[in-house]
This record gives C-alpha cells, sequence and structure tokens, in this order.
C-alpha cells in the first residue's frame, strides 16, 4: 500500500437488474465498506445502484471517478450476455475493450484448452491497459482500469478477492467509531446530543439510531473520528447526560 | 389508487451514514422495490446511499425528482440533529421549513401536551404542503412533496406505513418474473442465453445469477417482463435448451 493522506473516499456501484428488482438483497455494500475503513482509512461517500445498461453504466462511472478517489463496482464481469461492466467502462473512458493476455492466460490453464469456451473467453476482455485483481476463488479476475476497481457480484467471491485490491490504493487516516446503547428513546436526548454534536462540530460526527432488543426500546449513539482523543472526550459527554437522565446503559 | 399507464419508475434515495459506513445493513431497498413492483406495477431504476448532509440530499432529491415518476427516502425523519431530511427536501424545492398541523396535533395527542418536547415537536416540521403518510405503528408520519416521498429508516416502521402511500401513487404495468434453476455453470450456457435474449430483446429481460445449493453449483436464470405469454415463450426456450445440453432442473 502506498503513501498514506489525510481523506481518502469511494464510492461503490452496485450493477444489476437483481438488487434494484428487490429479487436479491445486496449484501456487498456493508462489506466493501467495512473494509475499506478498516483496512485502508478509506471512507465510502456515496452509493450507487443502476441496472445492466451500457450507456447508464459508462454514465454512472465517468460522474462517480471524478467525483471521488475510488470506485468500486459489483457485478457484470461474468460470462453471459448481460455481464457487459467492463465494455461498458471501456465506453465511459473510451478505449479498447480486448482480451488481456494475462487473464486469457489464467483462464485457459484454470479450464484447460478444451473447455475454454466463448462465454469463459469472454471473461478475459478488459478495457485495455487493465490492472487485473487476482481470483483466489473461481479464477476469472477483476480488473482496475484509471481509478476505477471492478469486482464480481457473488458475495463469497468478492470476499475472497478484495484483499488483492489493496496494493493498488492509497491509504488514508482510519475513522473509529464508538457506539453507546442507551435504554431511552430519541426524543429524550435529542437536544442534548445536538449541543454535544455542535460542541465537537469538525472532528466528530454523532449519529443516533433506535433498537429494539428484547422488547425493550434503546438508542444506539455512535460516534465516529479520525482523532481517538477527541472520541473520548464526546464518549464522557454522553455518559454524563445519561447519568444526569438516570438512563440505563447497555453493555454488549 | 389513480389512472393506470404503461411504464412508472422510480428511484430511492437512502440516506444515512450508518449505512454507508457499513455499520447498518439495508432492508430497505428490497423490501420498498419488491412492494413498488407487486402492488403498484412500478419498477425501482436506480437507487443511491448518501451522507446526512444537507447540500447532498437537497442536490439529490432535484436530480431524482427530475428523472423519475417517484423518488422514495428513507431515513433523516425522527427528532435528533442528524435528521434533516425534511429541512433539506424544503431547501430543494425551496418551500418553507414549518409545523405541519395534523401532523403536529397527531404527535400531541400521541406522546400528551406534557410529554411532547422539542424534539418530537420537531418530527412534525414538514416542507409547506407537504402530505402525510400515516404511521401506525410509531404515530410520526412521513410525507409526500411533489413527486418525493419520505419514509423512516428503521425498516419495521417503514414496512407498516407503506400501504399509505399507495393513494397517492399512480399505477403502471406489473412485471412479472419467472426463474428456472438449472444445474449448470454460467459459461456453458451464456451463449444460447444471449441467442434467447436477442430474440426477445424489446419484451424480455433475461438475467443469470449463480447459485451454490447444498454443496451444487448451478445458475439461476430469471426473466422478466410485462407479458405474460411472452414470458412463458421464454420458458419454453430456456427448457428446450436444458434438454439439450442434458441440465438438470431444479425445483423448488
Amino acid at each position: 500500500m502506498k503513501k498514506k493522506i489525510k481523506k481518502i473516499n469511494a464510492a461503490i456501484l452496485i450493477i444489476g437488474n437483481e438488487i434494484l428488482s428487490g429479487r436479491t438483497q445486496d449484501k456487498n455494500i456493508s462489506f466493501i465498506s467495512n473494509w475499506l475503513n478498516s483496512s485502508c482509512g478509506i471512507s465510502v461517500s456515496e452509493v450507487r445502484i443502476i441496472p445492466d445498461e451500457e450507456k447508464i453504466i459508462a454514465k454512472n462511472i465517468l460522474v462517480l471517478s471524478k467525483k471521488f478517489n475510488y470506485v468500486f463496482t459489483t457485478g457484470g464481469i461474468g460470462p453471459t450476455h448481460d455481464d457487459i461492466t467492463a465494455q461498458s467502462i471501456s465506453k465511459a473512458f473510451k478505449v479498447k475493450y480486448e482480451y488481456h493476455k494475462e487473464a486469457y492466460k489464467i483462464l485457459e490453464n484454470y479450464y484447460g484448452r478444451e473447455k475454454f469456451n466463448d462465454g469463459r473467453k469472454k471473461m478475459s476482455k478488459m478495457p485495455r491497459g487493465a490492472k487485473l485483481i487476482y481470483n483466489p476463488s473461481s479464477a476469472a479476475p477483476g480488473f482496475m482500469v484509471k481509478n476505477v476497481i471492478s469486482l464480481p457480484g457473488v458475495p463469497s467471491i468478492l470476499n475472497s478477492m478484495i484483499e488483492n485490491c489493496k496494493r493498488y490504493l492509497i491509504k488514508g487516516l482510519r475513522i473509529h467509531s464508538k457506539t453507546i446503547n442507551l435504554y431511552t428513546v430519541e426524543s429524550n436526548i435529542s437536544k442534548q446530543l445536538g449541543l454535544i454534536q455542535k460542541k465537537y462540530k469538525k472532528f466528530v460526527d454523532i449519529g443516533s439510531y433506535p433498537f429494539f432488543r428484547l422488547g425493550k426500546i434503546g438508542v444506539a449513539v455512535v460516534s465516529r473520528s479520525n482523532s481517538i482523543l477527541k472520541l473520548k472526550n464526546v464518549q464522557k459527554d454522553i455518559l454524563e447526560l445519561a447519568k444526569r437522565k438516570k438512563i440505563k446503559i447497555l453493555k454488549i
């Protein structure tokens, strides 16, 4: 991994009619986002889910790759007619869509020359100049072009490949997060929580999320920051607020 | 529900740092998308997940509300400082952000005058002219302004409210879907599947998705169309393909 600088962000572009239609529940967003933050100090700033349509994919690639340090795409790099991510990225960046020599060899070796049919060959067609993301579970590689990294949609395969993205990424400062679970309702603490947020405005991000646990209602107060010290101060303020209001804390 | 016309589409805008950071796994996208299609014949064409930031929310509201027939937002309508969906939509549409009389009464009745504090009052502040989406589970209503419907982020509450959106929506033609599960790999059928897709180009959308079941690999071939007849013809072609290639079918 390369030089460490301050804030690095990324977008995730989920390509797939099956997620849009609600048929399939996405599992890649939270996995990629957690991995990027904990392993690389990169924050995901936007996610989009779009259909398998070349023009729409190309347009979103252009918009997001300009706006963010990195773009991660998932889906559409398999062997079938609806797998059009590689050709769409080629269109977006106006580079040739062609066989990648190394990817071709990897797949030819994996399947054996006789079983290396057109569908399988297609998986080695990429935008010219693509760098490979190796795939330890099913051979067909992902790839990186400019600041865009393309991974498959099947979660187990994506998960097995993610570490191989690391070498291409510039590391940022990790965002740490602390959660305090309070047995109360949001509206009981909203005013005071707002004041704490104001106090640490630029340094800590405080969010509150209702939860239900064993028939009891509570609020998870999540603080996120680059600075562990600032995070500790916020925690202290929240614990004091709980004490003042006689709110019980759920320890997990 | 109003007049039935052909193609009606929608976008979903998920507002929330907790989803972007990977802390929380979204459950609303597939629920809303399935409900919209099966109950209203509306297809979700794009989803975006964005942070709790006023400018970003307002910009996305403007872009998506122009591009699609409806926009559904989730999250950010609670009582705390990070709940800024209503004020951001007001900014986007340049309308006043003010107490909604009926919403105010609903909440005052629900909590009782003494417990109706500032945080709870905040939940009745909305863009001027908002229509209410009633909330049978926790009182605080969602709302509709222009073609944008705002719902809470907590899935159980959202689910209880969704039927109350129906009266505001124009119904489209429902998209039907059929799945055939084949015990094969994608690259074994990709060429033939591509030809079937070509044959029914404008009428049926065919997607293929690998699955793993009891240690066996397979492909779910999903066809989607407004026309049940065309869907049946595609099913016939796929079953013939399976027979020709001696592929077993998984019956669920």
